[in-house]
């Protein structure tokens, strides 16, 4: 029988720890083809190239394309966008899938959803529904209005896609994806430092720390500078062992990014280490055993729920997600984001609700491909 | 004051109907400035530039760009919107509008509003909330989620627009600015065919005749060319005189214009004129006096409701779309087709409803840009 | 053995014809691997689709790639380029040749120079170092300049080459791909046109009749349309049996298009019979027994030459080219075309003098790009 | 009587400063009108932001446009000059300018003179006929053969230009406009460090410095990291009081800054100063009064020739320029360049030779073309 092509394109470290269990999945299934294709800041050294640990996990790249324009303004930002709509075209045209998965919400992967519906290849969508702040939120329902079939993370995101007019049959809810990944974490070593490149104190695992995700908010570029500061005296007053990760690549990174530089060339970097990227697996034990998660990352809610780990979550970046008990949320203030932290450590663990799935997301994906029968009109 | 400066994307012949009379409107407003950018198959040639046609009109043209990628497959279709959001993104960069208009729900249009929303410039859409066949409904709704107003022509689009979960307080229904040209129609002569260029029989206007405007449906690209010919056949078999305009840029097209081409060559022309263009302002005046239209343009149903004209409306593009008592629908076949047209020709006129507005959409619009709050966050 | 990759990027129908028989001769090597790239108008229905031949003649497609904006103005003409060039960068990025090869002198080839070069891969151009008029003979030296292995047709474009700087060790004479096709031409039959499309009479045979291939020259754009309507009332005037072939898509075409349309619906068509594309193979069939060719194209000059057939080479097109005593050079005038065709046919056959080449190239370029060293820094 | 409009296309801080005197001569010629085009690295932050410095200068900038493609690969080097292309044509289209003043020899040079040649506007370029390494060459006199004007610095590059077949009419000997900038130097003050952005060690201008300026050279693109790593040991062990410019945009530039990122966060940074930009005139003051410029910059041996300060020259990227006795020429070895430096600043001054001119080229080529007849046919 002719394998199904299904074609799953990366577009940066976050879409792959979010697709990563279904390419697996993808790859056993005996009638479906794995295509890879890597693009955007999946392939850049100052985000990390997820490509290496793409093609380290085993995985074919089909094709991969470079399309970030310098710049990191909203005007590059919708550059670029255009520039993965040409490229992908030209690639979909060459792959033929049969079935093209376009992850989350992020302003690449827009450009997924529009040139595969427009030429007519079937799109399935991964956590459409969801609410959250920022141009995420304009861009994850204007992918779920080009896109053919739903893998929603949550019950509440499948009744907002009903509500947004996608039809029902159409709309299978299988969880996070990224959840699946947590479920046999390898335990906390030192090691995990060796596989990436940082900058600053090397963290010592073997005591408590916290993990620091901030990315800008689009919407607040202008603000992005000032933002990224609360949170540096914040943690940099409590003094606490601090993992930090390098923010994204959307417009305000920049400005987000010559915050930590200053920061730390005021030399006050005896208690944080700053890295740029780290495996999926390797973060997921980082986030753990962290004593709490602080920023506006969506693993504070969604990875951090299934694992228990406290959560700070910082202004409007998440605003509207569903979030389980381990989470509070705080302004851009240097005072409530270091009294939440300290509150957050003091209370420990959580137990896990399984808000975001239970860990069999990839695979449902997977069996879900092989067998349900495509339609292009909406 | 400083004015408003308010950019309005030209990218089709159609486009340009139906914004024309908020352009007008726009520019007339003290504390509005317009600006006109000019692109895609509205400076084509082949379709009619309608560059002329608005230079003509007396509109300052800001900006003009190329982006129609020649092939007209649904590969070239998804190019084309890549490459206008690209140097959209660099003409609204240097242009600075406070608000962008995007029009209706061309494929092209999605370009613009990715564009604009991108680089958090509010985006303005007119014609959102409207169902229809072809990827034109998915486009339409994924532009609805990245526009911050909008102003639909009726108020089941409003309700579906609700529905999508935009919010109320950004919705403003005003009627389609294209019924606001049909409010002081010139009479009907034979100059209209003076201004324009055609092909074949030039049709006599002081006896009966039909319009036929049938455009390929690009989720059914590969019947592109059967479905033209079922249309041919049953109006060459009626051999009433017939008016016929040149379909759009669509994937498609291309087949379509080869039906008609070969059809023309075999000689059976002489009750058939081919057009590939008039003004806005002469087709609707071909609407209203013609006996009946026929084929899949949305003007057969929105247009000529507020003018009386029966349509014949073939085939699923319109499907789903708010109708009046003046359209009949029926399937891409001859003898329904042929049968169809012989009774809307024989009821005659229809009376208006105003359905689709009541000839103020224009002047609404812009009375609502120059007064409203922006507001970028949704 | 690790075998080479030869990458040919095809972007035109002449470009195939110049090529094929080098393409033939890598896939046969041993040691080289054939990769073949389809682009621009070698894609497109209306030059031909290319593409068809190409894969007809046993060849696979590596990848193809759609590049070509629509409106045949110098702007969309620059435009292509780009596009092409940004396209051809991932698919070398994908493929990975060792070399390139870039064929003549055609506004797209230099899109294949330009990526192949920067991005340190060898380009290897074939007939280099010759002279003519239009824009082609500023891209094709900026080719050569940036060319790393010359094959030049002839001496006297080895010496060109040298004089513009290129060092004679990478320059080697092989003469022209395409004249290796001549040499085994199956007998002209009417099948010919049961294997291409044109409109207009279906020319016999087994009666004299003149060839026309007449392309728009881009540095004397506005005077496309004046300068075919002398060629076809020549034609026209003479009545004899003609074969027209369709231009090409430089800036200008559309205009030159149109002229021949016009023409033709005037009904003088009854000796004449237009076509859009045939295969080299139909075409040199065509070429060898006609009475004479008429026009601007090289094959005029090269091919003829090789054959045997008169040529009329009319305008600036060709001027500098080297030629044989096959041609007469005549300007955009009526009355000169008319008594050069006349004479021409009168005179009848000319004896060949092998000026561009024995028919052996392709295999030439083959051998020496198996065992050539290669080089980047110039 | 109307204006002649000249487009002068600003690619990078090094473009500017090459370009500068001939722009204020422009604007102040009476029938010629600027036309400012910024774009590519000069409008990025990560380098120095030269759109910043031309507005303070007075220039108004008609379009600015991103066009740099983040990974600093060959292959993103190929696609920003694609997109360069693209995007100038419709900018060109718009401006409608009747020359484009294209600027020595970078990449996004060469996109400049594709557009503008392609679209028959004439090309006048500044610094052609010159001999150096690096993919600069190639590109060099690739742009000659489209250009349509050369303005020289040299006679050497005059005669240069005549082997290329340029016609000798359509070139004339200006110099080199950067060394226009000279003449009129302000004293050397602390202030200049107040004036842009620095990391390490502020110079006191005070006591002597070197200065030290070093780009990747693209066809020995994986070869950047040790390169610079020889020099930074060099002037590492040489202790002197350093003033070192950050790298520019090509290929390889990103090794080259984590070299110096790496050696920087060793901590030896207490005599060296590292900047990313100086404005063109405080950059010409510094190297005026350096001990010596060391690297691989073409002002070390253009405007230092002029200015009299000696240069240790590294590597291949300036081999075969025309140079005078103030230049010394070493490999990238630690200890010739070690031995190098200090014989040269022992040295000390060198008188002037007036070999890239004598500070009046902007001038001349505004006056030129201000009075030329413009052809495009070559």
């Amino acid at each position: 029988m002719m394998k199904r092509k299904v074609c799953v394109v990366v577009a940066s470290r976050a879409n792959y720890g979010r697709i990563k269990s279904a390419m697996t999945a993808i790859a056993e299934q005996n009638n479906l083809e794995l295509q890879v294709v890597v693009s955007a800041s999946a392939l850049l050294d100052r985000f990390g190239r997820a490509i290496d640990v793409i093609q380290k996990d085993g995985f074919e790249v089909s094709a991969k394309v470079y399309v970030v324009l310098e710049g990191e303004t909203p005007t590059t930002m919708a550059k670029t966008t255009g520039l993965a709509i040409i490229e992908l075209a030209t690639i979909l045209e060459n792959l033929k899938p049969d079935v093209v998965v376009s992850v989350a919400d992020r302003f690449e992967t827009l450009a997924t959803a529009v040139a595969a519906s427009y030429m007519n290849i079937p799109v399935a969508h991964t956590q459409g529904g969801e609410t959250s702040g920022s141009i995420d939120q304009s861009v994850r329902h204007a992918i779920t209005k080009l896109s053919h079939l739903h893998f929603p993370a949550t019950d509440l995101a499948k009744q907002k896609l009903i509500e947004l007019g996608e039809e029902e049959s159409r709309i299978v809810v299988v969880g996070c994806p990224a959840i699946d990944l947590l479920l046999d974490l390898p335990p906390l070593t030192q090691e995990i430092f060796g596989r990436t490149k940082g900058a600053g104190q090397v963290p010592d695992l073997s005591k408590p720390y916290i993990l620091v995700v901030q990315h800008p908010v689009t919407t607040e570029y202008s603000m992005a500078r000032r933002q990224i500061e609360e949170t540096l005296r914040a943690v940099s007053t409590l003094g606490m062992q601090t993992i930090w990760l390098w923010p994204n690549v959307d417009a305000g990174s920049e400005d987000l990014s010559r915050g930590i530089r200053v920061y730390r060339e005021q030399g006050k970097k005896d208690h944080i280490g700053f890295y740029k990227n780290f495996s999926p697996g390797d973060y997921a034990t980082l986030l753990k055993n962290a004593e709490c998660i602080v920023g506006n990352s969506s693993s504070g809610i969604r990875e951090a729920e299934f694992l228990g780990t406290p959560c700070v979550n910082i202004g409007t970046r998440q605003s509207g997600r569903e979030r389980g008990e381990n989470v509070v949320d705080v302004e851009h203030d240097k005072s409530q984001i270091e009294s939440a932290i300290k509150k957050a450590v003091d209370h420990g663990r959580f137990s896990s609700q399984l808000l975001y799935g239970d860990g069999t997301a990839g695979v449902k994906i997977a069996d879900y491909l092989a067998n349900c029968h495509f339609r292009i009109q909406k």
